[in-house]
């Protein structure tokens, strides 16, 4: 007999089947046991006698039974299976509990302080609101890929070991390399941009690393990375453009594979609007000055605060959750970033904003190999380590940009997520790998 | 004027065109000035007056033109684009190299050694059969992921920094964590069984790390590791059958997203038969024994001459260039893997060896918490370095198993290459981090 799946039964009205998972559930009515059993596509309620009162919840196991229509009133809408249930005829225990859990799986949430949830990460895995945030992230990351392998981007491998800090900061991770030093890598940018100056349009998924002295709830010192970067753009404007499109296809993507995983957190993706609205710097500092009178005109970045306020006046003004704001000071910004050629205290980089915090950063970079090497001297780089970079642009770069955002980020955005290690498996921190360190 | 690609242009016979791209090859044929354009699709040959005989190699440019058949004498069948040429009418240069190529990218082989390669990746990354290389290793995870998602696995990362070695052995590298030690994850093996034992299938793409002390044409510091794992199996064969499937369908892709890749390396992909044969080790030994007069008979792994003999041997009675063996002895390998429960000297560990060496190993684990924690003991691991891993265990865990091979590897060996290396576009080892160290 074929295993069914939990979500294919409700196509099998009348038909005996074989099926296989988690006991999460168990709830006993007089002479019946009620138990929802979890597989990898979801839950499904199973009718027993009461001889299952004995399964210990969180036991692998695996039942024959009849699927059956539930009555009209016991329909459960919030359940992909809720129109179905089996009735038990026989079943087989896999594995029991050794121990008795550390908390309770059975209830919609999962009432537990963060520590206690990652220190038990293995069992707090197994709770469907826990598997609904890693299953949107796969989706994040999975429409990422597709939508950029749609427009021509190709897929490389960025390394994780590097010889040098690339672009300066003392935030990074030193490995003992045999008897040499060698540093964990905090970003792709400088492989990018060597790939992109051979292949044009590419993108990669990669581990970044900071060394973030710091725990806050918006810091891991290792991160999911969503890099691309593209050739042959007319203006940093085609970044942007390309930018947009993609994060519009990540949350059409959420919204059409992951219904039932955002309505357990009741939240609505970002509102966009056809043409996202893109600011100056100044003219985002002019708005907050000219709407809510806090004058930051002239400041060399937004602060938080009017990282929030911009959001918030764009939001009343036009509907939209999204923000591009492009044009900061080119001193305060890394070497490789394009200068706006009329203006050249400014440069062409953008950063997206969405409900107040930034999603996504990116621009047009620098292409010609004087200017770049001219760049890279001015800002302190050590040329010698970054020579493989520098060589690319000898010989023959054509005007280009990329972006980057983070997985973990995105995905604690979209589901307003309090805490970014909620949003990763397993979190690393200064005081965190897998247990307190 | 809309960009038009060079493999577009094939269907464009009388149009004017927009093309963008490098100039990789210039022939001046007296008043005529012959240039092949490479942009991200391939290349397209375009024919000017001899004023673009000017135009350095490599010069990143773009052409207006007219899209004509090519006389039928002039057809090139090995390019995608060999029906047809470009006659240009003007053309503009973004960018001129500014230094002369370290070697010449012009030619079908790309004849320099391969440490000249490596200190120029950003050159030899440009030339088209190196860039063959990629797309097929890009086509190899890509579909590794694709058929994984087809068949119900989910996606998930692990991590790279990790608290413990937690295989055992010497070769890690070590990370200064703040004040604290760390590790580079040598294997995503733990993990993925945890995140089995919550999400049923998944699969990881994600880097390795082996501080391995020596410099062969095999061994790489960091790679790729393609790895799933999947639970509530009958037995080992079913994830035997999963990876050969899988395998077979890698194959099917390459051929059809890469002909022209594969052509470029005068290969043929392995050839694969219905059903892949299998032996135990102890039936490979006696084989080999009986076939070739060697007597292996007694070791506890097949050695390379010995995997090389049996492939040979099952080439010439099936076929296949794929063969399975399992079986071997329980203690010579990890602790996690599951002994045959009626000869537990044996374990149901599998390997997949294809052309005479090793393409993926696998196998069923132990799922029971009191058997793993007996093995873990036994193998002498730190049971509270590994405590998390355990811990998944604790809850009821089905009969399991998973697999896992290297991106670089298997590129490697579906093309011929002498060394992994070149299927590796930064690889790191003990001499290199992009250059000698």
């Amino acid at each position: 007999m074929n295993r069914t799946l939990a979500t294919e039964t409700i196509s099998l009205i009348g038909q005996k089947v074989l099926l296989k998972g988690w006991v999460d559930i168990k709830r006993d009515h007089g002479k019946l046991t009620f138990i929802e059993l979890r597989d990898r596509t979801g839950r499904i309620q199973c009718v027993g006698f009461n001889k299952m009162s004995e399964l210990l919840t969180q036991s692998a196991i695996e039942i024959i039974g009849m699927v059956k229509a539930r009555p009209e009133k016991m329909v459960n809408p919030d359940m992909p299976t809720g129109t179905v249930e089996i009735d038990v005829e026989e079943y087989k225990v896999f594995a029991v509990p050794a121990e008795t859990l550390p908390f309770d799986l059975g209830k919609a949430e999962l009432d537990v302080e963060l520590p206690t949830l990652l220190d038990h990460r293995p069992v707090s895995l197994r709770h469907p609101k826990v598997q609904a945030i890693f299953k949107i992230q796969a989706v994040i990351i999975d429409s990422f890929r597709e939508f950029l392998k749609q427009n021509g981007f190709f897929e490389f491998q960025a390394p994780a070991i590097t010889p040098a800090v690339a672009e300066g900061g003392a935030e990074v991770f030193e490995v003992n390399y045999f008897d040499k030093k060698a540093y964990l890598s905090q970003s792709p940018q400088l492989y990018k941009q060597i790939v992109m100056s051979a292949f044009e349009r590419v993108f990669s998924v990669n581990k970044v690393f900071r060394a973030e002295p710091s725990v806050t709830t918006r810091h891991l010192t290792e991160i999911v990375s969503l890099d691309a970067e593209m050739g042959f753009i007319e203006s940093w404007t085609d970044v942007k453009d390309m930018a947009e499109n993609l994060i519009k296809y990540v949350f059409e993507q959420i919204e059409k594979q992951c219904p039932h995983e955002l309505k357990m957190f009741d939240v609505k993706l970002p509102q966009t609007i056809e043409k996202t609205p893109t600011l100056s710097l100044t003219e985002a500092q002019e708005m907050i000055f000219q709407k809510l009178g806090k004058d930051m005109r002239g400041d060399k970045d937004l602060n938080p605060e009017s990282e929030r306020d911009i959001c918030s006046i764009i939001k009343e003004e036009t509907g939209s959750d999204l923000v591009f704001v492009y044009g900061y000071p080119t001193k305060k910004k890394p070497f490789y970033v394009y200068p706006n050629p009329e203006n050249p205290e400014f440069n062409e980089g953008v950063d997206l904003l969405c409900r107040g915090v930034e999603l996504l950063s990116g621009g047009r970079r620098i292409n010609d190999y004087e200017q770049l090497l001219k760049h890279a001297k001015e800002w302190g780089m050590d040329t010698e380590k970054i020579k493989g970079f520098l060589e690319a642009f000898k010989y023959g770069v054509p005007p280009e940009g990329g972006f980057a955002f983070g997985a973990e980020r995105i995905t604690m955005q979209v589901l307003g997520l309090k805490n970014v290690r909620e949003a990763t498996m397993f979190p690393r921190d200064m005081e965190r790998i897998d247990y307190k360190i």
